[in-house]
């Protein structure tokens, strides 16, 4: 199977332009902050789209016992079919699928923008944050009025804009699919679920009296929801319900991608403090620099416990500071608590946990998920939770 | 036909009810903020709900050229229906209308709260915004971090959830009236030409040396399309839609909505600089305290082109200053410049324009928009665009 990026990027393209004409039909100053939106949308990973069409394939690809490919095109038709010789036929995922997988690159604009926003960040991909870029136009172009504040407001309507866009893409790819039925509640329960584990990341980050252990708990309920649900189990689940998945498949397609996300955002708060910055695109120790409090951070807390210097050192550090020194000094203090290994054997478990559950059969020991497709998702899970970026 | 606005709370505080669980799922700690949602969102005066039950009723109430009422609650009956005796039978709304109704107070209650992030707005609808509100919860509660920020985010991710919430109310009534591909277009055009507007209305703040001319139009550009279209030209075209109301009827109804609607936001600006806080909830004067760029205030600009001093002291004093003397003394320029009468002028106009549209015929006479409705419709014009609040 082909990577879908490129396709998800051409209906990306393609919806943006459509959105982009409504937009200047209103007034043609709105090109730029169109064009803005479209090119953050159009640099993004796509992981959530990819997982996305391999939790359609796992279920399309698949018949019974028999593993087969599916040419069908409009993504209606629930049978199997091979070439005639036995072998897979390859398999062509709907323009639907792919309209609604590019519906998830939008969401994550929105999302992105909004957190850069809360989290005052500065960088974003690399480049400016999107409020940082407007607020440089604002700036640049010589405007009346606080260029920051401008940027914040134009930022916040272009990522409610991609929200909207989100909705309209994928609503209206998956009643062309026939499956609104099934796909609304993971939709509705993938919007809900990443916004409360923003406003629970914002939450727990400013009540005091948290000891190290429910600071953990607390990390990693936000990792579940803002990330892990988010990135990889209802993108799944989505692909599976488009492709008119049942109970067992989307279960298990769920249970793999609460772990294997959760090991992902693990590794993003190891890269967090200690990632090149040439390969994240943030500064190191940006993490540290905001104050995030990450699983790690928490199981730095824990291991310090009796090394109340050290501790305290590293309380007081926290988002204090972006000056590569004092980051490098927390790090070294994070370092010496031993919670990088901690967090590592975490990110192993829950790799582990979610790779076993691909291997999971059905009565009579049927593959409930196509095993061509399990065979990627098992690299994948490698590969999201080993990167260095 | 009893006011729509008892059975949309009702269906409102369902829908919130079902939500708030969904968000406790994931965190008891998110009740507060999924209270505060909800009473915000309940307290809306129900413009938009309303015009979209007359949009439906306009369509559903007339039969060829025989007015009557039609009984069925599923929506779906194209049929009209009368008691038998000849006389119109009671209207009876379907829950799935009222429903998508409940959805433009979501909508609104994100418009609002993204609206005073934007504004840095303390008050709305009498009392504290949601980001202040919010702030304060903060401040109170001893949490740590800045109260105002932690405000400006939690309002900013409450705003996206009534957003997406909105989204999936809509979706979900207008798939079970069975009319998706009607409701949908109207429902996107909708969200992007409010946000549309509301980018616009930052944007054109902030260009410097645009002539009293241009802003006047600017003004009106935004008008047409944060306000009208949004509150009445495109929620009437939902309730046509819902009911499968023909391009004729739609075509009036968005007149109609258009022209009132700019009437509306007219009154708005005028009450935004002469109204008495006691009934508008916001300070007298709030407008010129904010510096607004209103079409009064781009009236009175070009009312005082050969006044210089006037309107310098206009120029300098715009957004400036919240003093009561200080606004007092720049309502009084504002007067002097005869902005105020041109602006009722126009009101006047519009709001003739929008009433004439109502009694415009089809080919042999027939009326296009249920008559019973048209007389409820030209009352509302009336009463929204002469009200003291």
């Amino acid at each position: 199977m082909a990577d879908p990026g490129p396709a998800v990027t051409a209906a990306l393209r393609a919806e943006l332009a459509l959105r982009r004409a409504e937009l200047l039909a209103v007034d043609p100053r709105l090109a730029a902050d169109a064009d803005r939106l479209a090119d953050f949308a159009l640099t993004g990973k796509q992981l959530r789209p990819r997982f996305l069409c391999w939790g359609y394939r796992a279920v399309r690809e698949i018949g019974g016992d028999v593993v087969a490919g599916t040419g069908d095109t409009d993504g209606t038709d629930g049978t199997d079919g091979t070439d005639g010789t036995g072998a897979p036929a390859p398999v062509v995922l709907p323009d639907a699928v792919i309209r609604a997988a590019a519906a998830l690159e939008l969401i994550q604009a929105c999302a992105l923008v909004h957190d850069d926003l809360i989290d005052r960040s500065d960088t974003r991909r690399g480049g400016p944050s999107m409020h940082r870029a407007i607020a440089k136009s604002h700036a640049d172009a010589g405007w009346s009025g606080e260029s920051d504040h401008y940027g914040t407001s134009i930022a916040l309507l272009l990522g409610d804009l991609a929200l909207a866009w989100a909705d309209d893409l994928f609503t209206a790819a998956a009643a062309e699919l026939g499956v609104l039925d099934r796909a609304l509640p993971p939709w509705r329960a993938m919007r809900l679920e990443v916004l409360a584990g923003q406003i629970l990341d914002v939450r727990v980050g400013v009540e005091l009296g948290a000891d190290a252990t429910a600071q953990d708990a607390d990390a990693m309920l936000v990792n579940r929801y803002k990330t892990a649900a988010y990135t990889v189990e209802r993108p799944l689940h989505l692909g599976a319900a488009l492709a008119g998945g049942g109970d067992d498949a989307v279960g298990l397609l769920r249970r793999y991608g609460a772990a294997v996300g959760m090991a992902f955002q693990l590794r993003d708060d190891v890269l967090g403090v200690f990632g090149d910055p040439l390969v994240t695109g943030k500064p190191t120790g940006d993490d540290l620099a905001e104050g995030k409090r990450t699983a790690l951070v928490a199981l730095a807390r824990a291991g310090l416990a009796d090394r109340a210097t050290e501790l305290a050192a590293l309380d007081a550090g926290l988002g204090r500071s972006a000056d590569p020194e004092d980051l490098s000094r927390l790090a070294a203090v994070i370092t010496g608590s031993g919670a990088p290994d901690r967090v590592e054997e975490r990110i192993r478990d829950l790799t582990a946990e979610g790779i076993a559950v691909l291997d999971e059969r059905a009565a009579g020991d049927a593959p409930v998920l196509a095993p061509a497709v399990t065979r990627e998702l098992r690299a994948v899970a490698l590969a999201m939770t080993t990167r260095t970026r």
